[in-house]
């Protein structure tokens, strides 16, 4: 199911099937993401006519490629390689003509791949502003707001510069919703805030404004999105793999959030309830969930949020014999680690007794690699979020 | 729908067709819970024959009786008056012959309500125990396990002080998988745990053991257990409500835990993926689930689980105008304070614009109480544990 999820978010398999027709002027290549190598060789192996252009991924996710050239900078945090990627990805788009199209290959990570201050803004001023949100317990929402506004990219900008040229943006989502405009900050979608919005923002938590606070596009008559991969349709697929073996597959959602040792206490009473009562399904069954838990370290340990949301759903069940479970990040890293996720049965209390100290050592890393029950793929290069698979039998 | 968990769960209505037939000899009706008195109260309404009888109750959850004598003690925290009421409860089940029949009134609460040590062991003595347990971090079976065996009621002992009478123990369940040997510790259930476990439990955790540690019964031939009303069969109830007014009911599960903020963030995940996607139930549908979530204290303000748990969905669901949901205890008292639970609908935030700050102060009945969205029932004189039902249109 979790080979299923990843493949159904492939840029190689998923994103040939959303290709435009080729222009009669030229195509130009651009994009930033975890998945953006990946989507570009994708790209080259079935366009038919000539392109150029550059896209920006993360350290380690290029892959070779002969006529987009691939960059690579830092993620999360924005460095000078990112900014100059940006700069260079703009100045590709300006200029082209009615008659030309845009591919904007856009997937998880974009948004700090591609930060570029809006004229008049100095980076530092744009650290500042993102640091005093962030302490501020300002809503995601929100901080997009303003940093729309802060950005020569982000929020429409990208496609208003490649006007009047035709912009595809092909995407793959790891954000709850699927929102076009939230993905990798929207470069090439209208945005609805506004710089009042932003100032509204940045008043409510006390923050002082820059001066240069510039509007987003409302409209964008040349640009439109398609969706090459989601989280939901990674679960469908993993949904038919399940079906295929017998399983009863139920998608509990595709963006489930929560501090991942909680959630798991919520997952294990939810597949108890399978196994005592047949609701919400009935055995041999699966619950299916995407989206990102988060982990709140206390420990010195090691381990991802699929891996410590494994160990407490391991702890939650106390052996339970009729369940099994899988957890794993798609783009094949689960935190900082290399393992996508860990596995856990039946037997996994009996053979790793230091289960509790383990979980509050935040160490679920070091408990499931003493088991030998890591899941190791390697960067996937793409990324529809997380993936889960509780088994109930 | 919470109207209908609780009345599915009220002695009044579902006590009476659990009566067994009465026996030759003399009836007495003793146990105790929040549920005892009003327990006892239906027994009193239905009985064709004699009885007499003393049950223990929590302090303010007393009803009138004719025939049943209704103690109260203090719960959680047993009391002297608690001891007082078990002493005298096993000398009225001693001495019973074969013919007659001792009716056992077991529900949430008894296990604090019937506290009293075996011979041998002090109060004190087993109070520093099980502080010892409560910080060491053994599981709940594990401090059970060692309860049992410092008691003179737990673990099936009162049915062992009974005997020959037959004894038929009438149940309402507020735990996770309505193990009869678990609610209120069992005192009418043979208990699978041995003395040797209960070392073993201690010597894990370097507690040393009272040398007074007593086997509990293995069998009990003249004991069984009736199941008057169960948190599953509570749910059942509310879903047919449901179904009646032309809502999917999905019934998530009897027992789910967790922190009570971080819970709410995976419960409007799957609110938002049913808005979304028609997964895991179709809309127009309801999420019905129980069991309990905990909150970790660390702000002034007050409420219980059932009000933080609402107060953290409305956060995570931004004011979604398709979703509505109420969260109460089946008890009647949330927490400490005078309401049962509460209530959300798509413009709780907007009306209450403070609720980041109240959720980090703990304040979610301060919130709800301006708001007017306090559910309020008074205690309920039942207990089946907590009741949330997320509604989707």
């Amino acid at each position: 199911m979790f080979d299923a999820a990843v493949a159904a978010a492939a840029p190689a398999t998923a994103l040939p099937p959303c290709l435009p027709r080729p222009p009669k002027g030229r195509t130009v290549v651009v994009g930033a993401g975890k998945a953006s190598a990946a989507m570009a060789a994708a790209v080259e192996a079935h366009w038919p006519g000539e392109l150029s252009g550059l896209v920006v991924t993360r350290y380690g996710h290029a892959v070779p490629t002969r006529r987009i050239e691939i960059a690579e900078a830092a993620h999360p945090v924005p460095d000078a390689a990112g900014e100059n990627a940006a700069a260079r990805i703009l100045a590709l788009v300006e200029g082209l003509g009615p008659d030309d199209l845009v591919l904007a290959l856009v997937s998880g990570g974009a948004s700090a791949l591609l930060a570029l201050p809006a004229p008049g803004i100095t980076l530092a001023e744009k650290q500042a502003v993102t640091r005093a949100l962030l302490k501020s317990g300002a809503s995601i929402s929100e901080m997009n707001c303003v940093r729309k506004h802060l950005s020569r990219v982000k929020g429409g900008r990208l496609a208003a510069a490649a006007a009047p040229a035709r912009v595809v943006a092909l995407l793959i989502s790891d954000v709850p919703g699927d929102d076009p405009s939230v993905i990798g900050s929207g470069p090439t979608v209208p945005d609805p805030t506004t710089v009042e919005d932003a100032r509204a923002v940045l008043a409510k938590y006390g923050i002082a404004a820059p001066a240069a606070l510039s509007e987003t596009p409302k409209r964008l008559a040349n640009s439109e999105v398609v969706m090459v991969a989601t989280p939901q349709r990674s679960l469908q697929a993993a949904a038919g793999v399940a079906r295929a073996h017998g399983f009863t597959p139920l998608l509990l959602g595709d963006a489930l959030e929560g501090e991942a040792r909680e959630a798991a206490k919520v997952m294990a009473g939810i597949a108890r309830s399978c196994a005592a009562h047949g609701h919400p399904a009935r055995p041999p069954c699966v619950l299916l969930s995407g989206g990102e838990t988060t982990v709140t370290v206390r420990g010195k340990g090691r381990g991802g949020r699929n891996a410590e949301f494994l160990l407490a759903l391991a702890i939650a069940l106390e052996g339970h014999s009729k369940i099994h479970a899988l957890a794993a990040d798609t783009d094949g890293i689960d935190g900082s680690e290399d393992n996508a996720g860990a596995l856990i049965g039946p037997d996994t209390l009996a053979r790793g007794p230091d289960a509790k100290a383990r979980l509050a050592d935040n160490d679920a890393y070091g408990f499931f690699s003493a088991l030998g029950d890591l899941v190791v793929t390697g960067p996937t290069l793409t990324n529809v979020n997380d993936f889960r698979a509780i088994l109930v039998t």
